[in-house]
């Protein structure tokens, strides 16, 4: 088999083999498919696609250029849930205790943040002392004994997808859905669990703009879940505006905790409710739907997914404390409010800009190397509908260096727009994939 | 400028600024765009094109790579003629002396043989002595002495295209006829001649199987060169079959000298006058086609044109003696006619077949570092038309090994298909752009 033949067939529209899609991701990870020939490949994927079994194929492959995590040993049904990614997406920190109080064990392998979109890693960092880079061993230790982990990619995990997506991010094939969904896929179904939901973001703010493509995305990464014997479904919600109020590392987390004490904004309560619940049906700690919602809601009240999460930065490493005292996470030295120019409704809020802000203010990174400040962000003190009267508060930026704040405000300030009539109401759950 | 978005912007189907396209060539010449990004990008463009104003850009950021020569001092119109490829496609060995014995200075940068087709270089090195790599300088003083020189392309001729066509060839971005066009014509744009004829081979034995795509490479080839200042006009001529009698280095040495000396195949001989008299008209040494086409005839009937042969081959270091005395060039110790198998009409004499297995017997090479051994080869003994008495020979083989024959012959007798009618008449020259 020769890799030029490969790269031809793909292409000239043909579809690979199984053995032809193997011979590309063992070559390209051990270095005997030279970068120049899979960047091609990868180019002729991009551009001329594959079939939902060329897809699979190829998750398969990378799943096994790594290590499948055996979780036999942990009694239950392992539920993870997997965002594609938003802008104030911070779901995981509530869903994970929520579902793990349930009795559904959660092995979370989540990433870091890239772009304009945050990372449930850096989000947990801003905890004192919390670790991410547990060893399979003590992400197993974990699990057994708080019923979750939340935890970094291990090197050990489908190899190909590193080795891949660097190629991918320098070549310009990264959008490309049978890509992403192996990229995607393969991580989630070496971690060893039985079961997943998925969040396809839709909107301005999330990786795939239109409802359609969202669609195509979620479609894909059900099937090759479903075909890899992990159930797998997805629900698509929406990323037009941020998730929540909060927009930065530490100003999340208190946020999740505020959710978990019952209080926190209605569309994040909501679409972690949503999620957290099918994690429970999954899970088989619910039979339908709204007794999974009824045990989520359950454990809110009661306290159980707050003292979960306590118990999950415990085992990490963490400072337990900030469950209570919020003082202890980062906290930025100044504030600076952008105010609304008019009166009249605010029609839109831009995802996308308010998390390209929050970069700029130094909440994430645009390279994977750079630094994080855990400590600024914005909190969002208006969303689209509300009425807003001139110089009412829409966006406070917490900020730690002027020359970022100016940075950041004059793309916060495009990410405002003001009517004079309310929005058309913005459905939150779009649709389901299962 | 980042590679990543110039490959992104041609990804999604846009079309190149210059900037961007000089950008690549200058980056992937020097090395500063890794290999990776620009096989990506090459095989967007072979997915997505390239428009004519991308591609002369193309050629001419190729051109910029290296020297574009100047032959000022050497006074005439300076014509080359180029063949994009086939199988006993030896007119350059014809018509260069021919036009230059009319008075047509030719500066003649040719090829080397890959895959089953020939190349002009190996054919002049089966003459005892002949050098191909002369120095620019040398080039120039021989084309003011004898009006003409045969070199291979020098260091200093788009590199860039040695770069690229080595990434192309491995990560299979070929076949596009923007990236075919800018290589062919960038190295003759920097070989400093005034005006082009060139050869487009189609069928069966050609690059290009179809008219339709001949066609579309001849238009695109022929709008490059006259957009850079060279006058260019493209014969489309027919590659069903090999060209002449002789298939193999020293045999077509042999086969133009013979129609230097008055002989020859008439195919050839229709073939080598109409690019000969191509080259006279763009040379200005003819003003009308029949004037040229006179002259042509002349340089043969004189002998003008095999005493220019003689000076070039003494002046690129050959020994003269081969054009009286053909025993002085390698000959090959063996041969082997195929004749045969049935009475009838040769319908067919496949011309990618015979190249093939003019290649197993040793004449051409599978790759670049790959030897050739000059004296061995197939003597076409009956063209497609031809009535054939069962018996009749068809090819006879030349060859030095046996194993090497056996290769040869399972390909050879493929190649030859016999009908109970004569086949329709094939053009020979089967179209013009200019």
């Amino acid at each position: 088999m020769r890799a030029v033949d490969v790269i031809t067939k793909k292409r000239d529209g043909g579809t690979l083999a199984r053995a032809e899609i193997r011979f590309f991701v063992d070559g390209a990870t051990a270095g005997t498919w030279p970068d120049y020939q899979a960047s091609a490949l990868l180019m002729a994927i991009l551009l001329r696609g594959m079939t939902a079994e060329e897809t699979a194929w190829l998750t398969d492959a990378m799943v096994h250029s790594g290590t499948r995590v055996d979780l036999q040993d942990i009694p239950g049904v392992k539920v993870d849930k997997h965002s594609t990614g938003g802008v104030g997406d911070k779901t995981s920190l509530i869903l994970a205790p929520l579902a793990a109080a349930c009795g559904v064990p959660v092995p979370m392998m989540s990433g870091r943040g890239l772009g304009h979109t945050g990372g449930t890693l850096d989000k947990l960092e801003s905890i004192p002392g919390f670790r991410v880079n547990l060893s399979l061993d003590e992400m197993k230790a974990a699990l057994a004994r708080v019923g979750c982990a939340m935890i970094g990619q291990t090197a050990q995990i489908a190899p190909a997808d590193k080795k891949l997506y660097a190629l991918r991010d320098v070549t310009g094939t990264v959008e490309s859905i049978p890509l992403i969904s192996a990229s995607i896929m393969s991580k989630k179904i070496a971690e060893g669990i039985d079961a997943l939901v998925l969040d396809v973001k839709t909107g301005s703010g999330a990786f795939m703009k239109t409802e359609a493509d969202s669609r195509r995305l979620a479609e894909s990464l059900v099937a090759i879940g479903n075909a890899s014997g992990v159930k797998t479904e997805a629900v698509i919600t929406a990323m037009d505006t941020p998730l929540g109020n909060a927009v930065g590392n530490a100003l999340e987390v208190i946020e999740c905790l505020d959710v978990l004490k019952g209080g926190g904004p209605a569309d994040l309560v909501d679409v972690s409710v949503e999620l957290a619940a099918r994690m429970l049906v999954l899970g088989r700690v619910a039979d339908e739907r709204a007794d999974a919602e009824r045990l989520v809601h359950k454990a809110i009240t009661s306290g159980a997914g707050l003292e979960r999460f306590r118990q999950i930065i415990e085992i990490q490493g963490g400072d337990p404390r900030v469950v209570d005292d919020y003082a202890r996470l980062p906290q930025a030295p100044n504030r600076h409010v952008v105010t609304a120019a008019r009166g009249g409704y605010l029609t839109r809020l831009d995802a996308e800009l308010v998390g390209r802000a929050s970069v700029a203010l130094g909440a994430g990174r645009d390279r994977v190397e750079d630094p994080v400040d855990f400590a600024v962000g914005i909190m969002v003190k208006a969303k689209p509908g509300d009425a807003l009267t001139p110089g009412a508060p829409v966006l406070e930026m917490h900020y730690r260096d002027r020359a970022r704040l100016d940075a950041a405000l004059t793309l916060a300030t495009r990410a405002i727009t003001i009517g004079d009539a309310p929005p058309p109401a913005a459905r939150l759950i779009v649709g389901e994939v299962r």
